[in-house]
Formats: structure tokens, sequence, C-alpha cells
């Protein structure tokens, strides 16, 4: 296999759905017209890093990365526009695999309104897929930054917690499903797999009034920090308020760890953490219970810096680093 | 070091020196006001594949990595405006080394007047950089696309050829510039290691009337025919017409090789070869020349399709596959 015959494959599928998009595929540079603003972010995944080939299908692999790069324009109240493609593909990777993981991001990109509009294909130690991807807004003022909060904004969340982490648990260790039923395990491995951008929601919450956003990719905690340092806003949460998904407290006891860690200290959740003064929650919490997603009040903001954490009898639970490049 | 101190280090260098950017670094995604038309590339160079981090410096690694990205714009004939890194970081780099690159990256940056408008940062086996590098132009058709080329235009090719294929060759057997002046195998080893992205040049042959542009990242042979595919002509080149670069012919005859196939079968000189009607070579040349550049015929395009390379002695040269991922 070689790249321009791969290339050449993977035109011939890619359709060019968007009006947006003059040139896609097969030129220095796709050309686009963007009108407006755009929200541009740049992600990679890398096997060994951030999944492992043994425990996740080609098609899953290519799906979270394009996820990743989603969620940071749902985190933006972005519109998803055009979506470009790195793929690194290892020695061991046939062409049938290479469309594997292609066919995975395809499917995620048409299901979410994405044009694919370039790529490239190189060869890498290690299977490595980097997203670039670009959404769209009248003006730069629609998109909900992370620099909005303030010092009285009410702190919420989309969605439920802790699955991915519970799901990395399930996948190499599949024995801690022994006390789950087969639908909950299913729904957790699926979490760390398959995680869902949170577009609609996001857009909601923009015009709901969330003044301040990010996306829960490093974990509650140190997403909750990398909001406030931006907003000059401490950031303060109840874990006991936090929502977690079904099953993570059974496979957080079972792995002998804390659900609370799974829930604030792991990412790759990809919910939607925002702040909006408190009048405006109800609404927000209508809005999103019509696209079928709860929104659950989990803190407030404060004048100062920083994130507290408060766990159950109040403990103070100090936010982990984090800090690890992942 | 972690991922945010790395990220917090680079956020406190890299000015945000363009009123496009609105919202740069530290951020779910960067935000811009395009206005007119965007060309978007993306590329990737990974330790092994397209540098060997024992014979290039590492600021010159980030510098490669940007032009490689500016050079699909100026192929495009496009403004640069702003670029996107990903830095995958293997275990033995430290942030002093990862401060190298970026340095790299930044200096061409700002040479070029690009905007590092937004990056990520994550662990990987071996150096990886992605580049997604966006261009402007008032209106999509101001882009010169790799399609326009016609039957009876002139192919064209600035600056020289061969050169980075030569210092490669002088990078991992230094022996073989034994023979060589010490300027010309240091402009040699340069050419490999610091190519620059022809972007005045670009803007100036699109001005000057050409109609189909691409970057020779593949080689003269491969690059010839992705126009020819593109624009659906048979593109014809005279190899005895081609400009080598001063100690080409001796590099290659040391290393008892094909001086043509330096020039033809090799990538990444980052010239660009552009097809435009016979009456407007002479003022493209002058352009060029004005800007330091010269700008060879080389060949001409013909109904039909594929390339036909032709040598001394009129012999015809296969055009390799040039196929391999890279």
């Amino acid at each position: 296999m070689g790249e321009f015959e791969l290339l050449a494959r993977l035109r011939e599928r890619l359709a060019q759905p968007s009006p947006r998009v003059m040139v896609g595929l097969g030129d220095d540079a796709a050309v686009t017209v963007p009108g407006g603003a755009t929200a541009t972010s740049v992600d990679a995944i890398i096997d060994g890093v951030h999944f492992r080939r043994e425990t996740a299908p080609l098609a899953s692999i290519g799906r979270k990365a394009l996820a990743a790069g989603l969620s940071d324009l749902a985190a933006m109240g972005a519109e998803p526009g055009e979506a470009y493609v790195i793929l690194g593909v290892p020695p061991d990777l046939d062409e049938e695999g290479c469309l594997e993981v292609f066919a995975g991001i395809e499917e995620l990109a048409d299901r979410t309104g994405t044009s694919l509009a370039g790529g490239d294909v190189t060869r890498a130690p290690v299977l490595t897929i980097a997203i670039t991807a670009v959404g769209h807004a009248a003006d730069p003022e629609s998109f909900i930054t992370r620099a909005g909060a303030g010092p009285d904004h009410t702190v919420v969340v989309t969605g439920e917690l802790g699955g991915a982490a519970a799901g990395l648990r399930l996948l190499s260790e599949p024995a801690l499903a022994d006390r789950l039923d087969a639908a909950t395990a299913a729904d957790l491995r699926a979490r760390q797999l398959e995680p869902r951008p949170r577009l609609a929601e996001g857009r909601e919450l923009g015009l709901a009034g969330a003044r301040a956003m990010i996306d829960i990719s490093d974990g509650l905690g140190a997403d909750a920090g990398h909001l406030g340092d931006e907003s000059g806003v401490r950031v303060e949460i109840d874990l006991e308020l936090a929502p977690l998904q079904a099953g993570v407290a059974e496979v957080a006891a079972a792995a002998g760890e804390d659900r609370l860690e799974f829930a604030a200290g792991e990412g790759e959740d990809y919910e939607l953490l925002a702040c909006l003064p408190a009048d405006g929650v109800e609404a927000a919490r209508e809005s999103l219970a019509a696209l079928g997603c709860r929104l659950t009040v989990i803190g407030r903001c404060a004048a100062g810096e920083g994130v507290l954490l408060s766990g159950p009898g109040n403990r103070e639970i100090q936010a982990r680093g984090f800090d690890q490049l992942s």
C-alpha cells in the first residue's frame, strides 16, 4: 500500500457535502469560504497513550479521535464545519485497517454534519491520529470561551461523569464487571471507547446564557481549574452533587479505588462544564432535557482563584496535579 | 514537566500578533475571523520517517515542520495566516528540548508573518510534530489549485532541485562531502534541514498567471503526476533542463547514484512547480527575479495523462512509483 493509493481510495469514499468547501482532498490545501467566525482545535490520539489497539476496534479509534476534536467545538458552542485528518500508519496496520479507522471517522463526521475536507497519511511507529476541527458561528462573540465566568455564577455539568474511567478499568480488567449487569458494563466500555461530543448541548448552553464553558477531557478538577484560571474566579464544586454514570461506584469499589476520583480526577468523559447566572439554569436545563441530556448544578464560582473540590463529610479533596502529558 | 506547564510557558512566549485571531492558545479552540477564503493544509513530520534527531538540531526540526505546511500554502498562492501545532513528546525529550522545537517554529512563524494560534502537547513514542497551516485570499478563485493546467501550458519550476536529497546523503555519510567546498556542502545540508517555503514566489506566480501549482515535496516526478492527474493533462519534463543545486552532481557521483534521480525522484526540495500560458513566462520570471529566485522552464503540458520525464540522450526515464508512505 502506498500513501497516494490510500489517499485516492479515501478520496473516492469521502463525499464533499458542504457548500463551504470549494476544494477538498487532493490538492495542496483545502479551500473553504468560512464566513463569520471560526473556532479551530487540534488534537492527537496515539496508541499506548490515549487508547490501546488491543482493546479498541479500529473504527472506534477513528471515531474517538474525531470526537475529541468535536468536543472542543462543542465547548465553544460552535456549529461543526470541517475536519482534517492526519493518519500515522504503523508497520503492522494494512490498508484494510486504515480504511476501518477512516470509516469510523467518516461515520461520526456524517452523524455530526462535519465535512472531511483534507488529510495526510504518513508512516509512524504507532497508530497516530491528529484531527483539526473547525467550527463556525456568525461572529466571534457567539463563541463561549473559558474566560467569561463571574464570581456569582452557577456551575453546571452535562450528562454523567466517571464512565470513561470505569470503562477504562473494565477494558483492561474484564473481571471487574462481574457484579454489573451486561448492559451497564457495555455502556461503561462504550463511554471510554466511543465518546460523544456534546455539540447540540454546547450550542443550547450558549443560547441559554452560558458565559464560560469547557469540555471535560482532562478531568473535572483539572478542567474546572483551566476555566477558573481563564476567568479569574475560584471554582467550588461539591462532588456529592456530581452525577455518576450507572456502574461507576461498583467498578471503583471492585477496583479498590475512589468513585469520586473516577468522576473528578480522570478525563475523557467529554461532558461540558459551564458557568452561567443562576437565573438561567432552569431554562438551560429545559433546553438540554429536550435533547435527552441532563444538566446538573454541581457548584458555584466565587471571588479568588483555584478549584475547591469538596466531597462527602465536607472534607476538602485536593485537586490533584493532573499535570501529566497525556 | 507536565502538559499544562509546558502549554503555559508556550503561551507566555507566543505573542498574538494577528488582528484576525481573537482567541489564541489557552482555550478549547482558537477563534478567528477569516474573511474571504481560506486554504488549510495538515502535515506531520515524525522522527525516523521525515528526519532523524541525531542529525537535526531541535529548532530546525520545528522549522521544517512548519515549513512543510507553509509550502502547501505557497503552492496555493495563499497569504500565510495561522498555524496550529501538535507536539508529540517522546520520553527522552525534556522541557528545554520542547522549547527548542517551539523556538524553531516560532522563528519561522515570525519570519513569514504566521500567527501561532493554537496547539496541543501530548506524549508520543518518538518526536512528532503535526502542523495545520491556514492561508488566506480575498476569494476562493484567487487560490491556484493543481487542477487548472491546460494542454498547451508551459511548465516552470522555482529555484533549484536535488539539494534536499544530496543534503540527506551528506548528513548520513559526511565523507561524501570530501570533494565539495565547505560552503556548498553546508548549503546542501541546510536544504535538507531548513527548507524555505516559497510563499512570496507562490503569490507572484499566481499574479503572473499560473493556472496550476504544486510544491515539490514528494519529488518532481511524483508531484508533476499529481498535478497532471488533477488537471487532466500529460506533463512532459525534460530533466536536462532541471536546475540542479550546486554540489548535487558531485554528491550523486560520490554516492554512486544518478543526479537526475536526486532532482526528480526524491522530495523535500519544496520548490514550486507551476503551469502557465507560454506568453506569461517572461513576466513571471521577472517577478521572481525581483525576489531573488530563478524560474526555469522545464517542460510543457500536452493532451493525455501521466508524466513523461525525459533525460539525457532523449532516453525516457520511467517515473518511479514514488508511492511509499512517507
